[in-house]
């Protein structure tokens, strides 16, 4: 990648020297923050992590001396996530957030190789692979939005490995494929780093853990960022072989994830029981909204297997607006390829999703 | 850097295949933790962060969402971070610790170009070169440890640009060079990225945001491991101009620094008296260690301008082990080029400083 053969959006005259050409390249993240009483834009838990959890954690935490490095790999953590997973402690990887695994994977096996995924994909392996010059290769969706199987097969056979991101369901578009066309793409890419994202998998009731055991190149990557309502404590967690996982902890800075989260998660995982319970409501709003959608004269929902759904509408901007008007602030994904005129709504509490019907209806 | 350059000794017959060879010419992080009671190996504050400052930062963490992202950028934080340094917002960068924001600058500068630091030098810095495939040049240090001026001008012209590591006062070693030295080096680095880790100079007396702020590709790096006696907590944090810094930025993992560091260390900032009480007591305390030290009949210690400081013994495994018998737990640096017999030993409490002393008394 050279800076002659993207957009230099970030350039200036002024420019720092010895910054390389693939950062210089990359905009600046365009997030802004918008303030609304109803937050559907981001996939969280609309319910916080339990009040009778934070207080424990809490106090954990004022127990235990904060000038003190942490452990350097979050090994009690990792015990218990591999306990809560029936993984192999050795296989397990923690980060603050999955995103900074995706980052690592990238440097794992992207850097100077190939990184393929699909179009539209989750932001982050693109931007990873562009940022740390990797050579990108795309493969757009079905309509359906299902897995490009045989173009995926084409992509890995004519490109030097690397990475290979599949995500189910899928993010932003909430499908989720047949498991057999999602074995059938992994089980071909041999000689390849394959990545399976599922930061959703409680909302899809999917579980690729045997698929991802069965081989030695597979990393499964999960995160409390979603069902589990902590977004704000920041982890992700790949599940691997130990001897994968060895090369992938070798990218991890040290003391990457902090005490004050290592207890707040150690607590989470000693009282998982609220999960399950949370992403079943989930479950059930999420049909319940996608029904009531049904009959809509001018937005049509996809179908969807995560905590979100993707709204077509004909104008983005009209409808992104028409919700905030009503208090509530959802995800524009219209610039997208394929996802013309789409809002990614998030699955909010039942009375959030009521607003946001009502909204709907009062649309035209 | 090739797999044939480098000793392999991670590699097994069962590798997994795509990961790339500079990955896996890397062994794995050495580090074992020792249990002992009086802790001087981690160059961390012996004090924790304040009883009622803890308590002040977990009330705010519950009275927050632990379900909501953090702020993407962490920008209150880095805001009270600028006005702690009289430093422009914009020119502010936070990461879990100051080791992500090397890997960071090894992606914004290193990654296919060159590293230049000195040897021996902070791990860190040759670690991320060796994993992200920069060209690494390491110039000896002085017999004084003193900065090789001269040497690593020489490297800056003779190597296309990349990132210039300068660390002061210098680690492991302690060594605070003259002010015009650094002064020197750093305005002979036309071209390249230059960092100025200045982890330690709350025990040093030294202040380089004069110089970081006169010049469009330089960073400073601080952190709050150390002074702050806030290890566990994780955060350091760069000082550069807007655009050096919105680049550095585009790297930084979205949501990086959690919600529960982000409130430690907005109240950290809101009470920041006991830090500068905290570093004259270790900088009394490292005094009068080495001039207790002074008449070792065996032992010699190195003078240092940090909180800690280099013993050279005759065998540095029995002088650890000898410790360890005391219950005093110090780090080996003897296998570091120049340190043969080297032990590296962090400033306690006063009273554990007591103990070290007669620990060292009675080895002969």
């Amino acid at each position: 990648m050279t800076s002659e053969s993207l957009p230099r959006t970030a350039e200036s005259p002024n420019d720092p020297v010895g910054v390389r050409d693939a950062v210089r390249a990359v905009p600046a993240y365009p997030f802004t923050p918008v303030d609304a009483p109803i937050k559907l834009d981001q996939n969280e838990s609309p319910y916080d992590f339990p009040a009778e959890l934070k207080a424990l954690a809490a106090e954990r935490m004022l127990a235990r001396p904060w000038n003190r490095y942490p452990d350097l790999h979050a090994d009690t953590l990792r015990e218990r996530i591999a306990a809560f997973e029936g993984w192999n402690p050795e296989g397990v990887v923690v980060t603050p957030g999955s995103n900074v695994l995706i980052k690592l994977l990238t440097e794992l096996a992207g850097i100077g190789q190939t990184v393929v995924t699909v179009s539209p994909t989750f932001s982050v392996y693109t931007l990873e692979a562009q940022l740390l010059g990797a050579r990108l290769v795309q493969v757009p969706l079905g309509a359906d939005f299902s897995l490009p199987v045989e173009g995926l097969k084409a992509a890995l056979r004519e490109n030097p490995p690397g990475v290979l991101y599949v995500t189910q369901p899928h993010a932003p578009t909430g499908f989720a494929d047949p498991q057999a066309a999602v074995r059938e793409l992994v089980e071909a890419a041999q000689g390849w780093v394959v990545v399976l994202d599922e930061a959703y998998h409680q909302f899809s009731g999917t579980d690729y853990r045997d698929l991802i055991r069965a081989g030695g190149n597979r990393i499964g990557l999960r995160t409390f960022s979603k069902a589990w309502g902590l977004a704000g404590v920041r982890l992700g967690y790949a599940l691997s072989t130990p001897t994968l996982a060895a090369h992938v902890q070798k990218l991890v800075s040290a003391f990457n994830v902090g005490l004050l989260a290592q207890t707040a998660l150690e607590v989470a995982l000693e009282h998982p029981g609220y999960v399950e319970d949370r992403a079943r409501e989930v479950v059930a709003e999420r049909e319940r909204v996608l029904a009531a959608l049904g009959g809509h004269p001018v937005w049509r929902a996809h179908p969807s297997q995560a905590n979100f759904f993707l709204l077509r509408t004909p104008d983005a901007d009209a409808a992104y607006r028409h919700l905030l008007s009503h208090g509530i602030v959802v995800r524009r994904q219209d610039k997208l390829p394929g996802l013309q005129g789409c809002l990614r709504v998030s699955i909010g509490t039942p009375a959030e999703n009521d607003v946001f019907l009502a909204a709907a209806r009062d649309f035209r």
